[in-house]
């Protein structure tokens, strides 16, 4: 065979020489381009992650404007006087740390009672949350509130599954290790003790009355600013949470809840008492000049 | 030349055959395997946008895990009682009702007066902002609170640059056109009026007294739940805010403020006393209804 092959060789090596040159070329070309677009493609990620959404809102603004879509809000929405009664310096000094007082004792907590809240305080908690400002005025939340207790037990056995792939497999040792002195794992018994779970979906588009798809501009945003609101109004009234963000659960828990797929779970927050025998991890919070930084 | 040729593709015909069909197959083994690979891709980012930050976290885990890192929190913190006293049912609702009109009557204003607020009325609001769950208790947020006319000027001048830009060419014609009723536009006075702007900067990453970098679960979330509670706080003390989100000011404003790499700008809030002819647009809020589902 090789012998046969010799008089090939020797007569057009420079014909197999210059193909092989060539594909070794169109190889390093290729590669080249590649990583330039991979640079360039981490690049625009790394120095402004935001240009992706407006890229994708131009597409749902094409969308919407081939549709002849209205805006959101009336074109000729009222502007009205601001009615404010300014208080004085000590009264606005005496409020903002009577607010601080009231905040700075919620803790999270992981024992719950099962002792039963009036749905009318729920109702108000909500409402609460509901005032939270949002991009456009769009409003983007849905709150589910689960008293069920079926419902419940469905819910904690989908976080529980997923919980133990999280703890033994996703989060990695440093994550599971930085949680050990919380003493959190995946046996989440608060998921049917607690009266109440406030389930916070965020839309990520709405749908107009005629079926249109509606731009929801910031909807994580607006939903988390919501989800903050929401702690300080449970905070406020005298009952307790814990603010959960149940990893990998989002779709099993939208489905089983029958929420459409503009929704995606964002919180979970069992909400009731404390149990009589609940105890919290001794922790201290970062003292003010370790979060605020002045310039006079 | 051709007929040169002729012996060689008489003879060796099948050699080149082979060749070909080998490059073909090699070709088309590379195009499935790359296809395989971004569609197990686009399905894992479909499916669960969480995994890539599981990876990112991973890849940390390894890396601080390799230099020996301790968890955040001391591994034998103490657990203690929680201290708790159950108010009556009435008395829960009586607060939570309390607690939804004084957020009910919070509105965005965009007309602020110049008069000065007390330092410490700010101090008590961002303590209260401090008080916000995060994820592992890492508390991932630095407010800086500028006070300096020059440096709002600024910031004034960066937010406005970009603003044009932003309405004229990256918002489109549907998101400006979703504004019109709201009345903005590219012209921010607040930024040099209002006697307070609190720029909340989230810390992707924290830095251990070691110098090691120090993982922040969750910190976008984190930190717009903070959000939440510092609009809360300052609606509570009786003063005012708007809140805006600066599209592609972050790099500049960060610079500027000379914050680390680690902290990424979210929300700018202005805070002080409305402007005396301050307006409002005319809007409601979705009923509950709109808002809540019920699982009973």
């Amino acid at each position: 065979m090789f012998t046969e092959l010799l008089p090939f060789w020797t007569k057009y090596w420079y014909h197999v020489l210059i193909s092989i040159i060539f594909c070794i070329f169109f190889k390093l070309f290729y590669e080249v381009f590649k990583k330039g677009t991979i640079f360039i493609e981490n690049n625009r990620h790394n120095f402004n992650t935001l240009n992706n959404t407006v890229e994708q809102l131009k597409d749902i603004n094409q969308e919407t404007l081939e549709n002849n879509e209205e805006p959101v809000l009336p074109i000729n929405l009222k502007h009205i006087p601001y009615v404010y009664k300014r208080a004085s310096e000590e009264e606005i000094f005496c409020r903002a740390s009577k607010f601080y007082k009231i905040v700075a004792a919620r803790r999270t907590i992981r024992f719950f009672s099962p002792d039963p809240v009036p749905k009318e305080v729920i109702h108000e908690i909500i409402k609460a949350a509901g005032t939270t400002p949002s991009g456009a005025h769009t409003e983007p939340w849905t709150f589910v509130v689960v008293s069920n207790q079926k419902v419940k037990k469905q819910i904690r056995r989908i976080v529980e599954n997923e919980e133990e792939i999280n703890y033994k497999k996703r989060m990695g040792v440093k994550w599971t290790t930085d949680l050990l002195p919380l003493r959190t794992n995946w046996i989440k018994e608060y998921l049917t003790t607690a009266p109440y779970l406030i389930l916070v979906f965020k839309q990520i588009y709405g749908i107009s009355p005629k079926g249109k798809k509606k731009i929801h501009y910031y909807n994580e945003m607006s939903t988390c600013i919501a989800c903050g609101i929401l702690i300080t109004a449970i905070q406020y009234a005298g009952l307790v949470t814990l603010t959960s963000t149940p990893l990998n659960c989002g779709p099993a828990i939208r489905t089983l809840l029958g929420r459409p797929l503009n929704e995606k779970l964002l919180v979970l927050l069992p909400v009731g008492y404390p149990a009589k025998d609940a105890t919290v991890p001794d922790l201290q919070r970062k003292p003010l000049s370790d979060i605020l930084v002045e310039i006079d």
